[in-house]
């Protein structure tokens, strides 16, 4: 991948991975009242071990882009968040200014972290005091806390996890209980069975007022450093400060497994779903376009038609990662290549691989194959320069046919095509030329 | 799909999903002496309201199987369960004796559930006493509990929770806790936060021997039918058994929400990387089967090379799901078919789709493009047909290339192509002829 960010912006707000964001301000009268600094503290210096990887968790990659980047995005898009703190160990910093150069993040300071997590979020939070360096950032009110590997925190529910510590002094994250907790004996045997009602599993992001976790962690033990896991424990324990908890959805869930990597795969997946018709003037283009909307549409992709070039469409654009150019012109690589181009530099493929699906339909019933197939040579040099910026460019091929029927079916096999190269996104595809 | 079941058998012992099974009976001593009768209790009556689907959970498909298929599956292969009963709601009743029929399932009871699952348990084993109709299943010594939404549980573990049920009357699977548990005031504050060391969660399968849970059952009270969520803790109040507790392995994990549907699809493919590739004996076909090995082992994928045909490779081929055909020659598509026919008829394609590529090199560089393209409806036909059997066919051409490091390339390429379709397993790419 190009890993310029100088001569490419990006969206300023990529969509987030759940809900429609746009409204917030209605369903949350707080949210113009977020009129103090917040800040981030993301403790990062796990080693991945229950992973069964070599790589820490945080590290590992979807579409060659580690987790802990989306999790820095989820954070970062959000306009009320102002400093973002990456708390890593000592192997893995250069990792890490590498992926904040490479992914072009604005909003993140690294620091080093200790030997224990809560070490780790006491330096964090050390960087908005007076740093050694002299480069301290501005003191939050509230500083979230959160778990590098939670890449899908929304930002309605962090708006009420800081609202909530601003008004309480801390606030936390929970969720119902999966399974039964029990209590075991020394000899492997059942002491006891909690009632599931009772309890709540703990997770993040949490929410402090700065000054009360600074107090806490000013006071704690070197048992609390070593062995203590909750930031909301201390709270209590040294200010007193009993946190409000707040259920979160289920996507705060933590990459703890290998599963959890395949999961977040297929999650980011399935959020790339948005496409984008694009279609010359010619009638016979925007029909198919419009088969294309209707046929894809009953496949659960959202697809909006522009007609022509991207234009006046950049809002639309910068939400979507899937482009598919209609056109019975095979003369048309050059303006495939255009949106290549732009597509780069608008940013479009910095953060998630582009797709772009060169849909080549002949209105000549019998046009020559071996002509068609000569293209196929100048197609995959186009997806080999695309690929180098992250997008994948397919083709697919669809014989126009006079039969009403025959032609329905053409169009729908082409959909599904498109639906599958959507959906799997694979690198290997790129430049391949289908027949629907 | 072809349903039918009659016609074709299956692999009597699909490999498990992660272990390698086959020297059980070295790792674990009690193996052989697993001279009592074991049988499994399937609970599958809840409505899957926390996945957000309409479908419940253990009916939602991978590959167009239910999930409860795929749990099933993973008792049925184990040769000392006897009988498996499945408990569903009265609305899921034909979906499950449809499920039984299609994938051919052999040892499996379906039972009507009552009203909570700790009813629908009792019913389930009750199966073993005196059935109204007289159709009662020999009497376990041994029972297994387990979720129809844990489809990944492996015979060694099941093995440790039988003899550990056997010698202490129950047994139970345990994984340390993911998140701190907390216990929550009334007003949405910590009450206290729990001593994560001390506490394990109680996960599936659990095991005990017949008579005691069968007991326990008979006295327990109304509310312990309605509210109770644990068989462990029935056996203990009403019977003094208390539970031997074993940690499992990660893979016990229960698909719970969507993303854990996601992760199941993606550990299954994972899981189905074994590839067999079959070449003709001419010397080009065996020398790039021989680079292909290699090239496709550096991608994780574990691969067998056979000369000819199946003949005697039995053994081999039932374990994979990945068929590669090398040849020079344009007119094999006779031999694919054959292919086709021989896995079908094998049953190997039952349980997941298979996937067959055709790889077809030509020695001649400059071999008519048009001609080849003739073939690819012949081969598109032929993938519709083989789709029907839920065999997924596609094919790759390869020029040859007297450079050998263009040719390299070119393999590489093939290569990369090749894991990317057996990976991503997209039935809508079926038919298609991809170059590398």
């Amino acid at each position: 991948m190009d890993t310029s960010c100088e001569s490419s912006g990006r969206p300023t707000h990529p969509a987030g991975f759940f809900a429609d964001e746009s409204d917030l301000s209605e369903r949350f009268p707080g949210h113009d009242s977020i009129d103090f600094p917040v800040a981030v503290v993301l403790p990062a210096g796990g080693s991945g071990e229950r992973m069964g990887l070599a790589t820490p968790k945080q590290f590992c990659t979807v579409f060659n882009r580690p987790l802990i980047s989306y999790t820095i995005q989820a954070f970062e898009r959000i306009s009320w968040i102002e400093n973002i703190v990456v708390v890593v160990a000592k192997e893995s910093l250069h990792l890490m200014m590498d992926i904040i150069h490479k992914f072009c993040h604005k909003k993140v300071k690294v620091l080093l972290g200790g030997s224990s997590r809560h070490r780790s979020i006491f330096n964090g939070l050390q960087a908005f005091g007076e740093m050694p360096d002299g480069k301290s950032l501005r003191k939050p009110k509230v500083v979230i806390i959160h778990d590098a590997v939670r890449p899908f925190v929304e930002e309605d529910f962090l708006l009420r996890i800081t609202i909530a510590a601003k008004e309480q002094g801390a606030s936390g994250a929970i969720r119902p209980l999966v399974s039964t907790v029990i209590a075991t004996t020394s000899e492997g045997y059942i002491d006891h069975s909690l009632e599931r009602a009772k309890y709540r599993a703990s997770e993040m992001p949490q929410g402090f007022v700065y000054d009360i976790i600074y107090q806490a962690y000013q006071q704690c033990s070197e048992s609390d450093f070593e062995f203590g896991t909750e930031c909301l424990h201390l709270a209590l324990q040294y200010c007193g400060t009993n946190a409000k908890l707040i259920e979160g959805p289920p996507a705060l869930w933590k990459v703890t497994y290998k599963k959890d990597l395949f999961a977040a795969e297929s999650v980011i997946k399935d959020f790339l779903s948005q496409a984008c018709v694009i279609t010359t003037v010619c009638a016979e283009s925007a029909e198919l376009a419009h088969r294309f909307q209707k046929s894809l549409g009953a496949r659960s992709m959202q697809v909006d038609v522009i007609s022509g070039s991207f234009g006046n469409n950049q809002p639309l654009v910068s939400k979507t990662w899937n482009f598919i150019h209609i056109t019975a012109n095979i003369a048309c690589l050059a303006e495939i290549s255009r949106t290549v181009k732009t597509l780069h530099e608008a940013g479009q493929a910095l953060l998630y691989p582009a797709v772009l699906i060169l849909v080549h339909f002949s209105v000549l019933p019998h046009s020559s194959l071996t002509e068609r197939m000569g293209q196929l040579g100048a197609i995959r040099h186009l997806a080999m320069e695309a690929k180098h910026r992250n997008i994948l460019l397919y083709a697919i091929l669809l014989n126009h046919n006079e039969n009403a029927e025959q032609w329905e079916e053409t169009v729908e096999s082409a959909s599904e095509i498109t639906t599958a190269l959507v959906k799997d996104r694979n690198p290997a595809l790129a430049g391949q030329l289908l027949v629907a």
